[in-house]
């Protein structure tokens, strides 16, 4: 696919370029990358794949596809990541139900009554 | 309920310091704001139910208690509130789904199979 | 116009996988989605409007066609589409606004005094 | 502590609520809900880590009180929902750096000479 | 670049079509943006590399190709910009690591002990 | 302001227990705090006020108080800071803006005629 090939190559050009500025901040964020996704309580392909569902929800596709990969590379199966994407379409409703019970309260409030 | 008279109170202070710091900003803000709530094309009623969906996915509390409250003023009923929020609701899953697209696509290209 | 199109192709494509993967979830999704966008105490083309701010304020450009389209077979004219994404603009605003107020607050704990 | 008892109580709230108004949104959700959250490839534990990063990142604390707890009776133990959060604060600035890349090309447009 | 060109023509389209509309909503927008970016206290530059560092934390592509050119007419350096990206990236993991607080708070109420 | 305090508590537990957890994820977004916000070619007092005005953009009352702080120490006069402040409620416009003109181009196909 022409589109991840575009991901990785944008992603290796800006990661460059980030070097060649000698950019200290990119370094420290590359450290923290090293250290988050390694073996720890969680074997890294439990980590990769709750960055898969991250991603989905933060609509990051050039994490999406480093993340996906990983996973692969960590022996995860399609169905795996599969059911990582599912938990995070599940959980992009779940906000919007947590916040909307504000919007009950006071609608409990401006109606001060049981519903119609 | 404490929580919205907390909210109106700290709306009314704000906005009363912007005005004390006769900010330029604020008062194109407050333009824009009454150009937007007006009868159109859609009745105000129906520009506040929008507004009322878009502060569900937005988490605006504020934002909520003040467009339910004018929604009630122009007539809307506790049920047409329910359904705003009930189709914020179902927003709120929209984006995730979306961009899970993706993802699909990136384990179409690392599994290069039929799905398992 | 391309860009249309290939939303589109890309949603039946990622669609007919999920329905390939015979995904629960998916299904859940699809009867939400049915149960969400019917007439009830707001007619269908409301929801569709509101789902129309809501996709703007998302940036969710696959909802956007949709959702536009939906409205549009519901008989929603351009001018109260356009309105919609007005509201849309305008509610932009609204969290920045709301959450600064907090900034407000600090500063005036920090300046304790009249504004300069 | 006090801020999860009030969070449970208002989840229990607003649930009843939405019964009451006999919302079929919410019950599809819930259903949505149910298919999600189950054994499949990934344990029903793998599942609730994955959302307890999910909430860190969309800042849904009814979302991370009720997922953490689900994990926690799901035998997870604290280092491993820490790790969880951990992806989670690591997957907080992938965003901003991929975001950024763009920001890199209107520079390199801009300057078209190499970095300073 | 071509996709800096592509969304600097698809800028002026959008814009021309909103002048078309009449939209009084895009008018306020429109003075909106013309009383912020104007030296105050802070002089026009610093406030486009605010805009800058928001725009990579939004990622809006379009904002960035904007505040970005402007800055550099505003006589900003690309060691100057880069900074402002950095601080954006920075960003990026402050709210994910503030959330996670909460997350704290309910893994502390849950183990009411010390760390393992 | 009790908020206030409360924020600065709560911050201060968070980051005991993430250090008694001995999270070598912590001690990277530290060093990563470090290098990002200290004189480089923009001086540290603008950085923080980048930092304040994506504060409010990303609702994160910690980061507000905390970067406002910072500014406050660096010698920014309150006007300054109401101006970072300022931006990001015009910023806060800008996506909605930028997302919306894809809107109107289904609204171009669909309708294909000059506006109404």
């Amino acid at each position: 696919m022409k589109k991840i090939e575009q991901l990785i190559r944008q992603r290796k050009w800006a990661n460059g370029k980030l070097i060649q500025y000698n950019s200290q901040v990119f370094k420290a964020i590359s450290e923290l990358e090293k250290v988050t996704f390694r073996d720890g309580a969680l074997p890294k392909k439990v980590k990769e794949l709750i960055a898969v569902g991250i991603s989905v929800v933060n609509n990051c596709e050039s994490c999406m596809q480093w993340h996906i990969s990983e996973a692969v590379k960590d022996g995860a199966t399609e169905r795996e990541i599969l059911e990582a994407v599912e938990v995070a379409f599940e959980m992009g409703i779940g906000p919007a139900v947590v916040n909307g019970r504000f919007a009950l309260e006071v609608m409990d409030e401006l109606f001060k009554k049981s519903p119609e």
